[in-house]
């Protein structure tokens, strides 16, 4: 997996950080966070803090003894072990586009199949950048909505051999994506010692976590699984247009829950999540690959790391309705900020379009070469006497050319990213080859890849455990 | 114009520093550096350097004297005084594409003309984010080669009243850049106290300075007109395919120039330049927008600095022969680097197509759309109690929304960037408004700023006194 060891990017000085600290210390205590949920509410006034009616409002130090108790890093193991992942530290781990309920297939707009979330599922099992396929990769609305979460599962276990994210839709889904990880891995106990999958834990922003999403979160915490507790913010919307204001919010409403997380198993995994952009003032509408987006990711990398807590941000995000030119520019945008952040689990890193509602073959191509040359991109230099091949000069001489020379001969093969999808031809040579487009190659390369793919390897017996249990349980859920 | 009081990204650790200058002292002192111009040779044999042939053997001392006799920062006047520049410090200023000989328009790409030249300039004149047109636009192939220089200089004066950049084909050229400035300022005595041209000195590399660009050189020093000395690098055919070689050799290099420049007139001001990508060793195509180049340009920033000298580099560069995906991404992966940088003197900041090649009208468009979302990204939070907002979430509450409240109210107009080109309309909407793409957006825009276009007001005996000297010109230079 990939080690971020280039600097980070920080923006906020100490000053700015300790004024940020009084006010998500203010938020808390003044105005509180509401859980919809009275296990929640239960272990917050047992734990001796004041909760009045669905508001529980919080001691900022008590949120903070809570916080220490969580993992700075941790493991989630993959079935395939070259595939397990660290999150925290220098750690970045990807995964693809998470919820969208439409595809695009080039001109085609349409709802999401289950056969699209299981081609995008093979795609993130071809390309080594991604270390998951996320969870909810695409909304398959030709299956019954109550056990679909059955089927979503099933082919991240099958089709994938990589890290694949817990069902959060409610407190069933969760105790039954459990049920299936035990299986896969070979109990509860293997499970609790390391972790298998993570589950997003979306907040009802401004300050409010519901019930469904809780009922999840404590199935996952129970079990010691991580969960990545998200202030979900469109600025202007879901939070004031003030970017402080917004950042203080996420740290009030991150810290409650994963003062929840800990309650409910001291020492159980988390990470400070991040879901931050704006919305159009005139339509409403909301905007990605903002700027405003990027420094709220910047500042988001940087409060997280004071807390000592992973953190998740970032992605290919881009509110276009096509993978054009706003779509490249734009997803750049947010993923450039997201190295430069060092974020640790980044969502949506492959395939979003139209500010999340699209999931996008051709655009899943783009974002990984973006995702490709991120990773080149930030790969420390090594400076040393023998990179600066004084002798390179002297053979080549004035005015000269290096493509020949001996220097180059031996390194030509890997001195330089090697593009996926970005294309260099002269004109002449591009025109033959049918002039197409980056969109358009896009789309040659993501069906020769679902072409070769190959499903990874998997226990015969263990597979059948798996669908018996699918077909078991859709049918007490009464699909 | 813009001043980036964001912090540098830097990468160059001191010792990386230390071995980059022990490269490049000992390519000039060992390898030397060619200067096919006699007058260069004269100087430098003048100042104790030692010369075989072309070659001039440089004490690596004696260059940084020279190189000490720069000044760190510098203005350049524009005949409007508001769009006067400052070049250094945390100044950036900004011009559009420099050299193509082609332009592409929607799906037709051709030979550039007049027309395109004067269209362009008219763009750059219309955006407040660019600071130039630049220079050559776009090579006018429909005009006589000889004299063209005079129909571009002249277009730039009277239809743009910004910064633009001297001719450097040639002697001749940069004189009658030189004569029509006096013209338009006011004689050799303004220009010489504050310049008002600058002047891209490109060197041939490796380690050669043409003899072409040197007689432009001394016509613009002696002058006291800035020049920007820019090693021109494709890693892989103009130097050895490692990016600390390059930046050892753009030392030499860009030093070399530099102190040619102090050796013709003491105190003349000077760019840093770096134009610096790789070529793909497959084809041996120049390829812009990469991992490789966006590094270079992060150390490249970092090295000017410790030189204390003002820099140029960056820009909106891609290969790729449409303004897609592709374009979109390639011109950020040099753009949000050139602001981390800091870059002081950007060109090709907007237009800029296929590797150079072609001035694109739409990439035009999309490229101004990223420059204000850099300006926008780089310039300080505010960060104090008053940004908080704690009032509004008292008005809101919990699970609210903030579109509606008094913060909200007082801040809306102003408080996110506000797009160009980029669409957040919601599918139906968008499809309703013809489903256009953001090349096709562009396209309306582009039409529309020269269709509002206004020419800058310009006293009449002036431009009679500029067009008469293009017309004795022209008719001197035989065309």
């Amino acid at each position: 997996m990939f080690r971020n060891t280039m600097p980070r990017y920080d923006l906020l000085s100490d000053e700015a950080m300790a004024t940020l600290d009084r006010g998500w210390r203010r938020i808390v205590s003044e105005i509180g966070v509401e859980f919809l949920s009275d296990r929640a509410l239960d272990l917050f006034r047992a734990a001796g803090q004041r909760v009045e009616d669905n508001t529980v409002f919080l001691d900022p130090d008590f949120v903070l003894e809570q916080v220490a108790k969580a993992p700075r890093e941790f493991d989630v193991a993959a079935r395939n072990p070259e595939h397990s992942v660290h999150i925290g530290g220098d750690a970045m781990a990807f995964g693809a586009v998470y919820g969208p309920p439409f595809v695009r297939q080039g001109q085609v707009r349409r709802d999401a199949t289950m056969e699209d979330f299981r081609s995008f599922a093979k795609l993130a099992q071809s390309f080594d950048t991604l270390d998951s396929a996320g969870g909810v990769v695409c909304e398959p609305n030709d299956t019954p909505l109550d056990s679909r979460h059955l089927d979503m599962t099933l082919a991240l276990q099958t089709l994938t051999d990589k890290l694949y994210m817990g069902n959060v839709v409610s407190g069933v889904n969760a105790r039954d994506t459990i049920a299936m990880s035990e299986i896969l891995f070979g109990g509860r106990e293997v499970i609790e010692r390391t972790p298998v999958t993570i589950s997003l834990i979306n907040c009802n922003s401004p300050l409010r976590w519901d019930d469904r999403m809780l009922d999840a979160q404590f199935e996952y915490c129970a079990a010691a699984q991580p969960v990545v507790l998200t202030p979900f913010i469109l600025m202007g919307a879901m939070s004031p247009v003030t970017i402080p204001a917004a950042l203080v919010q996420q740290m009030a409403e991150a810290l409650s829950g994963i003062a929840l997380a800990q309650l409910i198993r001291p020492g159980c995994p988390v990470v400070f999540g991040s879901f931050l952009s704006n919305i159009d003032m005139q339509s409403g509408s909301p905007c990605f690959g903002t700027p405003e987006s990027a420094t709220g990711l910047l500042c988001t990398g940087q409060i997280a790391r004071h807390f000592g807590l992973p953190f998740r941000t970032g992605g290919a995000m881009t509110s276009s309705q096509l993978p054009d030119a706003q779509a490249g520019y734009e997803a750049l945008m947010t993923l450039l900020p997201t190295f430069l952040a060092g974020a640790n689990w980044v969502m949506h890193a492959a395939g979003w379009l139209e500010g999340g509602l699209v999931a996008c073959y051709e655009k899943f191509v783009i974002d990984i070469e973006l995702l490709q040359m991120m990773r080149e991109e930030f790969t420390p230099l090594e400076i040393d006497e023998a990179s600066l091949a004084f002798d390179a000069h002297t053979e080549v001489g004035h005015g000269g050319h290096f493509l020949g020379a001996m220097h180059t001969m031996e390194r030509f093969r890997t001195c330089f990213y090697r593009p996926l999808l970005s294309s260099s031809e002269n004109y002449e040579r591009w025109m033959r080859g049918g002039g197409v487009d980056a969109a358009g190659r896009a789309e040659q390369i993501y069906q020769k890849r679902l072409a070769d793919y190959e499903q990874p390897p998997l226990d015969d017996a263990v597979r059948a455990e798996l669908e018996e249990y699918v077909v078991r349980r859709r049918a007490e859920l009464g699909d």
